[in-house]
This record gives structure tokens, sequence and C-alpha cells, in this order.
């Protein structure tokens, strides 16, 4: 009946996308429109029961063609149709009351969506959770910070890392924001209009673990935010790793190497043994690319769509989707795997701290504490100094020009001042790398971690305790 | 002595942007940072008068070279510079102590931000007003909705419109989010890493209006999303007023002909006086589209910066979006006429509702409601009904069959179920557009109004309540 | 060895894009490399036939493990092992003279590219062809063209359809461009700087295939061009097909009506029979803007990496090109469909013409013409006939006062002029829609599609010739 | 009359656009079309001389509001106005003959961007020879080649600068190719169709400075290519200058530290002498960034609009362009301030290369072409060899175990071998940085400088001699 060609390319690729992606959420569609349909005396008891005896045996045979069976659109019309074939017409037919492909098929890529999301959660929030363990297990290594890729501070490796942490902590905030977006129930809205049946579009929402339908039924069928709002938050989580990724891969090169990756994440040169190249820092990049790339495809697309029901084709934008998240969660695996192994090479952070003059600011801002200097005078002391390559003597000569007093400390004291160590210790302020501060970001972290877990938790039991309702109700029919 | 390219094409674009875009944020963290240092006993009463002093002396003169003046490298050094020519070396340059051009400039340019994000969340809740008032003044006002091109459901304007207001109303909600985000204050932060000195960071972060300081320090420095939480909003209000307007262009068109714009938004041909062309609707997509090119190309900027400090030459991508944000307020101005002025041709809405048997599923499932069909079997008499070219002998006949019962309802009362009116008045479910279903929306969306409001005056009035005190203290420092 | 994660998301799918889509390309290299080190002397006559006796063992069996081996870094060095397996270490090791990976995998990708690339130039040139016989079969059939979704002027069918083809056309020269562009070895370019043997880069070159080696080496590594070229000519053709969609599924709609399917592309509704729509329309849109995701995603993961070595990672993008050409295949196909098949309502578009007064100005024209009015006075009569309701009463009169003559012309004259045929017929100047003028455009396409044709075999067979020279030369070895 | 915000927010916009941008155009447009409507004698000689008198006041007075008059639409009607004042109704009516705004606005809007296009190649071209000039003056200065950000090969600044040159030199023929799909006139599509008037659409097109009409008058009108066609080729360049700029910075890092710029392109710290930040290859970066975004959103907005006429809005994206090209055009100042200026630190490079040991392959490939070694088993004595830091003894040891023989070379001999001078001197292959081999590649690139230069000035001049010839011919009307 249909054009081979648009059944190959257009008709086909949907019924198997229903078959796989969507199967399970259309059989719990199923069973909660019939226990409300049920409940609001839309449909009789012996309608409902029987009803359920089709569906039953169609789930438990779960066994549906790999391909689209002639005379067929899609999947949803194929359960249809072999539900008529066991209990015939005029029970199977009572079924679809009261709602509509559109309001469906929105409802089935919302419950996937859904599904997806909560597992990335999870995931996120362990990858935080890796984060603060490395970040303690490596507690207090000297790392050099740069601005623009010139060495500027010493600092330690948990400020550095920690930082990152606060990024992903408030894109799982963005993608819990957009959470309670998507989960709202579109079924009711039926077409587009709702329906002149007196249903129950609270009790079908909740039977289907959402928090509270959609509010105007137009807007159930129109809105695209049931699949932008994730991708904003997956986009910027994204974002974030690929610009990490390129500060290591800085800091593991050759000529920078503050940062070592153990030999099973390394591609090693046969004939330059010193030739260690973390790849897999690359490879992130490139997979997280890539996944944009079909992330900001499905913006473009939804983009473009006018103020018309979104749905009904849309499974093709949610397939796109889940190839997206295939790479979205490979990237997370690889992230895990270079937090947990990396580890930092103290000595050349040392040096290159040292090299570069990154601590001579601390002596700057000692002689402003201690010894009445303004800020700028004291960097003019300093400035002289480092341009001398470091002289004391020098040091001593500019302090006593500029104050008119000797410099009292020792040059084992200045030296002391200078130290990495102590440029650490004295930034006590919070957010910065002593230990001091770092205790009590590791505990904020911590806590944030914690009330994640909670949430996240709570917001999934809540979704499966209301299915599992929904399973016992529909049991008892 | 700086090339005199890279002056013409960088280093006079960010001092220009100093003098115009962030003039009035730099003065007020010099004031807030005085006042810190003060109180925390780093710099003594003295200097701090003395400082006040200077910087009382160039606020008031407020007069800046407009090209940027040799051997400068931006304005803030510039500011530097004058105030020492004015208190002297000593004083004036105490006042840099414990802070860098990192944290000022991010400082800023999240000051500069958000001021920009609280205009247009106020004007965002006042377009939503807009959309109440006009869906109350056509409520009821017939017309057509469609799906993919196709008309689909007789429904009413108001119904539309509310529709849009609850995708408006989530974006509003996102970028609420977004400004928690945003208002975060990074002083303190220094270059990187914080400082020696025991400065307060909690009490700079009151006085410039932020909520709290940025938790880590390198975060501070380094994060994107001051910038890119705030595009995030942005995008989705551009990407629904897009669909929007595409839709409207098409109930506007020639042949669809249901929604009705007046003559001062219209361009008329001189000689075809039926070509009613409301090009508005194009260009706010047009500048939807080219307000798009400007984000989207930030969010690539800022996707492709390594995890090092992101502001320094941040001041470019700010003009940038201070050149988008002129397109979004134009949008959302037009867009605001177009609700405002945009009115519903009801008889054309009628006369295709009824030609396109938009309302024949009413009776389809008023059959089902009263005569014992199930769904599919009603449609199935209904189909062939509609294939007749809507005879009532058929419909009948055909209901005879299935049911074996004759219809007992009259030929006018079969035109009641299959009016218009009809269909609209029985959707009383939730959501759909019925009055009474209507009256809870208008309602609910009042109230929205109402809380987003109080919240957008909240933020608002807690900074500026908060600069104020600022003004206050620093004028009896 | 490797982490177990870097393994499975990294290094098998390395490995597998080798197995699949590279392989036919690596024995290739294998070949002209070997032909090329023979024949400089680089390897002696001995060792090259061993080495030949390895390969051709390989290839014949042609029997890789489904997943990466233990201790494999990828594809290629598989190769290499089991060749040393076969003919030892000695000879196997000779093969890997004076080249690197860097420059086979280069060429790799290229050769893969490139063999998709002239498929795809072959199917758009069947696609041109296929218009242009369209376009001759519906000969004639009037349309009206839009301005703004504003019916403007009546035309014909073929004259629509051919000024796509001309974009088309533009289009396949662009890719024809690039083409060029990527059709040059980099085999020799070695890991950076070509090698100290002295080889023959010419004559391997000549062996693959291609035109000319790459000139600079460091270009041949680090050009993206082989890549985003052909992204280049690939999107246009995506952007033209998603705006002819939109355009096609406008003049397919319920309202507007002029184009028509064929039931085997078009969905029905089983209730509303006069509900037709070709969401095919719908489907090519979504499938080519899923395609542009890809295609975009590429254009920025390029953009990105620094200048240095594209290619050793580029497997990824290169199967994430495949993808994206799937769905632009499906594109292409589906579009074929649409127009070998989509048919004109002339009748619509008739009554549409003359409702909307689209042929009026063609009376302006004609007074201009022969009753010396200038143009603006002859619109201002029309206009006035217009808005009468086209009362030649009043075109009469308004005629006179103009021109103080008669109209001479009778009403049915009159009528002749404002006929959509003679509206057509007139337009004879080059380019227009006339019968004469429509001519001419047919044989420029049809002499583009075979000059096209000629130039894409050409390309073809040059290609196939090289290397069924490069096999014989090969077995002779 | 209009609508107060849209008047201030679309028309007064597109009126500025109209005065500033596309003012020369317009009256060269007028000039054409009135030759052309003489010559064919659409219109009498005493008219067009009438009309010659009109616009020639109008040009000379060259004074036009600043702001759109009351009751104007646009800047071309308010010429028609002026110029009915001047002459009268009769003759200026006759300047509208057989066209209309649609084809003039494309033409407007195609010989601005052509004039922009012209600029940029001329622009390119001296920057292709300024790379050409620096690579010529650094001559053989040794740097090191990187791949995935590790020490790779010793090569020479030439070979490096020169490899962007090809791919410079690629992308200008792509500009070329979209230059002469650019270059086609849309006159005499009128609206859409042509006319019925017998109007020389080749004549105007040369008197306009086109190659050809453009073939079929519907693509006239709706091609997006003319825009979209230019921005291909500056997207390109852009990326590529983006990623030599991501490789520089790199090179010019503290740590590689190979790259040097002059003091007037740096910006120090006063405290830190050895931080010499070359920031302006950073600025390179966002600028083009920023450029891109308003070229990718250009593409985004001409991909979503219907098959139907492009141009009557399209003054907003041509003004958009025009920002855009701003910004491509201080790139390309800012990238030939690089060029012209970036040093090399050879001992950096010689010293990196060593302590990598990047020769020690051609000790390896010296061992194959005189030890009758093969290549695998060469490498793994070199293996060893660096292993034990370079040990000579070692080296000797490990080539008797695997030859059986002597190493015969002395330690000097050796040493001589692993020179970075060697390695490049034996590199002699086509494409490779050996003196012979960078003179042909000189060679080469002179050549296309001066085939580019002598295709650009060819194009520029036929253009301006074609209107040269417009003017003249219109001054003897």
């Amino acid at each position: 009946m249909f054009s081979e060609i648009y059944k190959k390319n257009v008709l086909n690729e949907t019924y198997v996308n229903g078959t796989t992606l969507f199967k399970k959420y259309l059989f719990l569609v199923q069973k909660a429109h019939l226990l409300m349909l049920k409940e609001e005396g839309i449909i009789n008891p012996e309608s409902a029961k029987e009803i359920k005896r089709g569906l039953d045996i169609i789930i438990e045979n779960d066994d549906f063609p790999e391909e689209i069976p002639d005379n067929t659109e899609d999947f949803y019309l194929y359960i249809e149709k072999i539900l008529k074939d066991i209990i015939g017409e005029k029970n199977s037919g009572a079924l679809h009351t009261a709602r509509s492909r559109n309001d469906m098929d929105m409802t089935f890529f919302k419950m996937y969506i859904r599904d997806n999301m909560i597992s990335l959660m999870y995931m996120l929030n362990s990858t935080l959770n890796n984060i603060l363990i490395r970040a303690k297990e490596l507690r207090g290594k000297k790392i050099v910070l740069y601005t623009h890729g010139q060495p500027a501070n010493i600092s330690t490796f948990d400020h550095y890392l920690t930082a990152f942490a606060y990024d992903l902590y408030e894109n799982m905030q963005l993608i819990l924001t957009s959470f309670r977006a998507l989960n709202k129930s579109p079924m009711g809205a039926c077409a587009i209009t709702t329906t002149g049946f007196q249903i129950n579009r609270k009790s079908v929402s909740d039977y289907l673990g959402f928090e509270i339908p959609v509010h105007n039924s137009y807007n159930a069928i129109v809105s695209s935010h049931w699949m932008t709002y994730p991708l904003i938050g997956i986009k910027e989580i994204l974002s974030d790793i690929t610009r990490l990724m390129a500060d290591m891969s800085h800091k593991a090169s050759t000529e920078v190497g503050m940062l070592w990756f153990p030999d099973d994440l390394v591609q090693i040169s046969s004939i330059m043994p010193q030739k260690r190249n973390p790849v897999i820092l690359e490879h992130i990049r490139i997979q997280s690319g890539l996944a944009m790339g079909y992330f900001k495809g499905m913006e473009d697309l939804f983009l473009n769509a006018p103020y018309q029901d979104i749905n009904e084709l849309a499974d093709a934008p949610v397939k796109y989707f889940s190839e997206g998240y295939k790479y979205l969660i490979s990237v997370l695996e690889l992230l895990n795997e270079v937090i947990t192994k990396v580890d930092v090479n103290e000595e050349k952070a040392e040096n290159t701290a040292v090299e570069t003059g990154t601590t001579t600011t601390e002596l700057a801002d000692y002689f402003v504490r201690n010894h009445e200097l303004s800020f700028r005078q004291a960097h003019e002391i300093l400035s002289k100094f480092v341009k001398s390559g470091y002289s004391k003597e020098l040091l001593r000569e500019e302090f006593k020009i500029k104050t008119g007093k000797d410099l009292k400390e020792s040059d084992d004291e200045i030296n002391d001042i200078l130290s990495t160590d102590n440029f650490i210790k004295v930034r006590k302020v919070y957010g910065g790398p002593s230990p001091e501060s770092m205790e009590k970001i590791f505990d904020e972290i911590e806590e944030k971690i914690k009330e994640n877990f909670s949430e996240i938790k709570n917001t999934d039991e809540k979704i499966k305790e209301k299915i599992k309702n929904t399973d016992k109700k529909y049991s008892e029919l």
C-alpha cells in the first residue's frame, strides 16, 4: 500500500523504535488508561477485565515481528490490531476511548527520556562523589594553575578538582529543574483539546509516575520543553567536560607534565619511551563533541517546528537522542576513569612554580601586611627582585630605598615566605587552597552529594512506587 | 608601544567597553572593596579616607578620553593611574591590595549581565501579563488548531494563547534558576587562589548585592556558567517565539485567514487590497534568528575555552552579548505588539472546522457515552457518515446496523452535537478549552504572574538595598 | 593491559571501524606502498614477493576477530602482527619503511569519504534527472507561486521545479570543487615531515587513484579540508531540500491544496477522508535536520582542533560521518519519491490565482505597452478595478479619466488578458514560465546533467582504472 | 500609520540600511534599468531624459532624512516619491516598468556582498603573500612539530607556515567558486516570473557588472546561495585561523616557548618579567569565534526559510553580515600582524627535539638504508638505545646482536646522523622541510599568489569597466 521507500525509510524505523525504545511505556500507558477508564465508569468492569486478558497475553508472549508487518502504520496500531484479534472489536475498541496517538506518543517519549535522565543523574552524582574521593586522596598535592596558558599561581590538586565539582553540581541542579518540566503527564490532552468524556487526568498522571498533568492541553502537545530542557543540562555538562579535558591535556603535556596517568590509560610509543600520550583525554573531547552534534542537532530541529503538535514524528528525534545518549554515557565512563586514576607530579609543579616566580607575589603581600608598604610599592620592589634573578642583596637594597629601613627578615625567613608551602598555607580565605579552607569545601560538597542523592532517589522511588501501585491495581482488575 | 593594529582592534575596543558598559560597576567594586579593606583593618582609616577623596573626584568629573590614551592597557588601569595622580602612590596603591584584575573583571561582567537579566525578567512577566489580558479579551473566540499543518480540532483563542503562556512561564523559571547561578560574588578569588590577607569575601559580596561568594576561588575564575546559564533561558524564549510566529503566520495566511491584524501592523499592496501581509510576524522570526546567532556564537566560544580563567578577555563576548540583547528586546517589543493587537476571524475558523469535519469525532464520542458503542465502532460509523458527505440518512442506517437500534436523536440534536459550540463546551476536563476549564487556567496564570513579579521584585530590591547601603557606608567613610 | 573502560569505549570502537569501514582501503595502501618501495629499490624483489605472499593469505582468509584482541592497539597493528606471524619479522618489518600511521590513517579516511562522495554525486545527478523528467511530464501545469506566504504570481510547475534544479546543480558544482580538494594523496608525509628514504609520492598517489600528492607534508597531516569541504556541499543540499519541503508542505496543505500526492505517500485518517496528510514531506525535513546535526557536529569538532595532526583519532568522526550519510541517502531516496510522484491540482491553482487577483498586474502592463500609460498610472487604474470587485464598467471609467480616451478592448479581450494562460504565455523573457522560455531551461538543464554525468563518470573511472592497474601490477610482483 | 514599535524596530532599520549600505547600488540599478528600457524601446527617449534629469538631482543633492519619514515604507519608495515630486507622475512612474522590489532588492544585496567579497579576496591574497615573505625570511629556522600535543618531528618554520598557506589558498579557491554563484543578475525576474515586456536581462546584467543573468526567474528570487555560498569560504577561513592560533598559542606558551613575539604584541606582567603573554593570539581566536557566531546565525536563518522569495526582508541579514564582516577584517588584520612579526626560538626547539629523542627515528632509517635491517628491526635497536639514555655502547652491542656485524660508524658520525640538521637535510621528498623541497613549495605558492591576484584583479576590473560603461552611456542618455 505504502511506497516501498517510504515504508523502509520511515514507517519501519518508527515501528522498530516502538518495539525497542517505547514498548514498555506503551504497555504501562495501556494499563494506566484502562484503570482510569474503569474507575471513572467510562468502561464497565467486564470490558476492563476482558481488555486486561488480551493485554496480558500480548505482554506475556512478547513476540513482535522484527520488521513492520504489511498494512500497519506503526507499532501502536499493530498492538491494537492483535488485541482486537484476541478479544474482539467491541472490547478492544473501547480502550482507545478518550485518548489519541498524540497524547500517547508524547507520553511514551517523556517516559523514555525520564528513565534516561534518572540514570544520568545517578551517574553524575557518583561522578561527583568520585571527584570528592580523588580530591581527598590527592589532598594537598601541589599543582600550578594557569591563566591564558601561562603559569599563574601554585595551588593544590584538590582545589583544582573541586572547582569542577561545583560546576558539575550546578549542572545537576539544572537537570533537576529540567526534570520537573519533563515530569508532567500529557495524557488526557487527546488530539489537542482534551475530550468530552469525564476522564481523570490526575489519576492517569499518578499511574504513570508523573508529578502532575500538563496544565493546558494544547501545551501538552506543542511544547518542546520535554526534550529541549533536558538537552540544556546535558550540553552544559559536555561543555564543562570538554573544557576540563583541554586543560588536563595541557597539564599532562610533555613540557608541562604536572598530571600523570597510569599505563592503562596511556598509549606508549615503542621507540620513544618518554612519550606517554594520555589520549584518553582527547578521546573524551572527541566523543563529547560528537555527542554535542546530536544534542545541538535536536535543538535546531525543535527550533524550527511551528507551534503545532511536536510529537507525532518525534520518534526519530528520540531515537537520535538515544544515540547521543550512548556517547554521553561513554564520555562519563571515560571521565570517571580519568578522575579516579589521574595523579600529580608535584616535583614538576614545584619547579615550574619556582622558575616562573609565581610565589613572589606572596612576598609582596607579606611586605604590605608587615612593613607598611602599599601593594603597588611592594610590587615594585619585587619586580626588581625578580628581574635581578632573585638576588636577596638587591631585594634588601630596594627595600631600604623605599622604606628607609633594613629588611629584618633573614634569608631563610624570606625563602620560607617564598615557598610554595607558605603560599598555600596562608590562603585561608573561604574558597582558597589552604587545608582549613579546603576542609570546608569538602564538607560542602559532601553535603551536596548527599542532598542530590536524596533528591534523585526520592524522585526515582516516587515514580517506581507509583508504577508499582499501577501494576498492583491492574493485576486486581 | 603596542602595535597600532593591536591597539585599534583590541585594546581600544576593551577600553571603550570599560567606559560604556562597565564603568558604574567598576566604581561600585572600588567602593565595596575599600569598605571591606578598612573594616578588616587591612588599610587604615586615613588611607581609606584619602582613597575615597580621590575616587570621589574621578566619579564626579566623569570625564574619560573617548579613545584609549597612550601607554594604557585598559580602563581599569587608567583609573588606577589617575587616582595615583590625585592622591599619590602610597595610598592609591593600597586599594589594589588583595584583589586582581581577574576577580574584578568577572565581577563587572556578572553585574552587567545581572542588570540585563533583571530588566529582561520584568519584561517577560509583563509579556506574560499581556498574554493573559489578551486571552481574556478574546475569550471564547473560536479558532481551529492544527496538527502537521492540517486542521485537527476547533478550540478557542484563549486556549491557544495560554498554551504559550505556560511555555513562557517555564522559561522564566529557567531564567530565575540561572540567575541564582549568576548572582554569586567572585571578589576575593584574586588571581585564582584568594590571598593571604584576611579579607572578608562575604561582606564584599553583600556590598555588591550578590547572594553569596562563589565557593571555590578557582571556580570563580574558570566557570562559564555566569554567561552560559543566562543564555539557556534566552535561547528557549527565542525558540518558542520563533515557533509561535511560524504558527501565527500560517493562521494569518491568505488561505487560512483565522488571525487578523490591524492596519498598523500590516503592509498592504497598493494593487491587491485583499493582500494584507502581517510581515511583523516574519520580522520577529528574523530578528529572533539573528539574536540566536549571537547567543549560539557565545555558547560555542565558551565551549572551547580550556578550563582556565575565562574572564580576562571576556569583555568582547559581553559586548557581543549586549548586541544580541538589543535584538532580543526588539523581538519582545514586537511580540507584545502582536499579542496586544492580534484578533480572530471566527467565521473563517467556523467554516474551516465544519468543512474539514473536525467536530465529527465528538459525535462518535457521544455515541460511545450514550449508546454503548466502543470508540472504534463509533468511529467506523462516523467514517462512513463523513465519506457520504454528512448524510444523516446513512448515519441512521449505519447506526442501526452496528447497534440494532434506531438512532433516537433528531437531526437538530445531531447538528447540535456536531456544532463547534458543543465541541468546546463539553471539553471540561482540566486543561481543555471549555469556559470552566479556561477559568482555572486564567487563575493559575494570574497566580504565576503575581508570584513571578514578587520574586523578581524581591530579587531586584534586595540588590538595590544592598547597594544603597554600600553607598551610605561609603559616604560615611 | 589497557583499562577495560578505555578498551571498550575507545580502542574496540576504532578496531571495529577498521574491520568494517576501512579494511579494503588498508589493503590497497599496503599494495600501493609495497609496489613503490620495490620500484624505488627501497626493498628488494624477494622481500616484496614474500610480503605479497603474506598479504595474500590475510586478504584471502578475510577472517578477523569481531572484538579487538588483547594486546592490540588497533586494526592496522593487528594486521602487522599476523603478517609477522606468517612471513617473519625481517620481511614483514620492511613494509612499514617510509610511512607512518599518520599518513596511512589520513589516506584510509580520504578514500572512504571519496567513495561515499562519488556515490553521492551519481545519486544527485540522477535526482537532477528525475526533476527534469517530472518537470517535463507536468509541463505547463499551472501553480501559484507565493512570496511570504501570500499568493503572488501564477506560474507553471516546471518553472517552479527547475528553479530547484539550478540550486541542486550549483550544489553539485560545490561538491565537485570539494572533491578536488579531497582527492590528494597524503602518503609519504609519514609522521609529519616525509622521510629520508627516496620514496616516490607521485607513484603511490597514482596507485591509490589520487589526482596528486598533497603538496606540503605538514598540510597532509593537519588540514581538515578533506572532511570539512565535503560537508559544505552536503549541508547546502540538506538546507535547500529542507526549504523545498517547507514550501511543498505549504502548497500541499488542506487550504492551499495545489500539490497532490498519491495514496502510497499519504497517511489517511480513518475518520476524515478529506484529510490526506503527505507526512513524507515532514519526514524529509526531520531526517534532513537530524543529518544536519551530524554534519554540523563534525564541523564544530574540526574547528576546535589545534593546527596539529587531525587524523589519528579521526576514525570516530569518520564513523559519525557514515551515520549522517545514511540519513542523507534516506533523505535523497525520499526526495526522489516526492519528485517522481508529486502532482498538481491545477483547478485549485487557477481559482486561487483568480480570487487573489494575481493576474491584474498583467492588465496594467498591457495598458503600459499599448496605451501610453506609465506603469504607476496603470497600476492606479487597476487598483480601483480590483477594489471594485473587478467591475469592467469602473475600469472603463477610470481609463477614460486617466487617458481621455475610451478603452477600445472588449470585455472578452480584457478577460483574455487577465487569464492565467495569457499571464504565462507573455512571459517569454529568459527565465520566465512561458513554453518558449522553459524550452531553453530544459535544454540547459539537460546539458548540465550530461556534463555532470560525464565529469562524475570520468572521475570515477579514472580512480577505478588506476586501482585496477595497481591490482594488476601487484599480482605480477 | 504604522505602529510606532514596528516603525522603530523594523521599518526604520531597513530605511537606514538603505541609506547607508545600499544607496550606491540602488542608483546604479536605476541607471542600468533606465538604459535598457530606453534601448528596448519600452520607454521613449524623452521620458528617459526626463527621468535622468530627476535622478541626477537626487544623486547630486545626496540628502536624505536620517530617520524614516512618515508615510514611507522603505528607502526605495522614498526615492520614487521624490522623483515623482521633481519630474511628475507620468515619467517617474515609467521607471518602475518591468521590475519589482523583489528583483531590485536581491540585486542590491548581491552587489553589496560582491564588493565585500572582492575586498576580502584582495586581503586574503595579500595575507598569503605575507605568509610567503615571512616563511622565506625565517627560512630554515628549526621548530618542533607536534602531534596530539606531544613533540613529534623537528622541522622548519617555513615548512610549518606554508602548510597553512595551502589551506588558505584552497579556501580562496572556494571563495572564487562561491563568487561565481553570486555574480549573476536577478534583474528581470520582477516579482517572480519575469514580465510580459520584452526586456533585455542580458544587457541589465552587463550594466550592473554581473557575469550572466540568473537562469530561472524563480531561482533568482528564492535561492539562498548568494548569501550562503560566500559564508562557506569565510567560515573555513575562520576555522583554519582558529586552529592555527590554538597551535601558535601552544608553541608560544611558557613551557614550549618556540615562538616569540615582539613587545608590541605582548602584554607583560609588571612583576613577572619572564611572563610574556602574546594574548593577541587569543584575541584572534575570540574575534574569530564571535564572527563565526554571525555567520553561523545567518546560515541557520536561511536554512529555515521556505523555498519562497528570500530577499524582501533580507536587509536585516545583510546588515548582520556587515557586522560579522567587521570582525572578520579585524581578525585578518591581527593575523597579518602575527604572521609578519612572529619569530622562532631555535634553541628551545633544538633542545626539545633532542630531549624528546625526536631524531632517533632517523638513525633507524639510516640503519635500514645502509645496513640491511628491516624498519621494525632497526626500531627495536633504537628503542633500547633511547631507553638506555642514548648509550652508544649499548647501541653498538644491540646492533651486533641483530646483525652479527660491528657498527662501523664512529660516534661523531652517529651524532651527525642524529643531529636536527641532518634530520631536515635528508627530507628531500616532495613536500618535506629540506631546503630543496621547500624551494619548490615557495615557487608553487608564489605562482598561486600570482594566479590568484590575476584572477581577482581580472574579476574586479571586469566589473568596474562594465559599470564605467554604464555611467558613460547613462551620461549620454
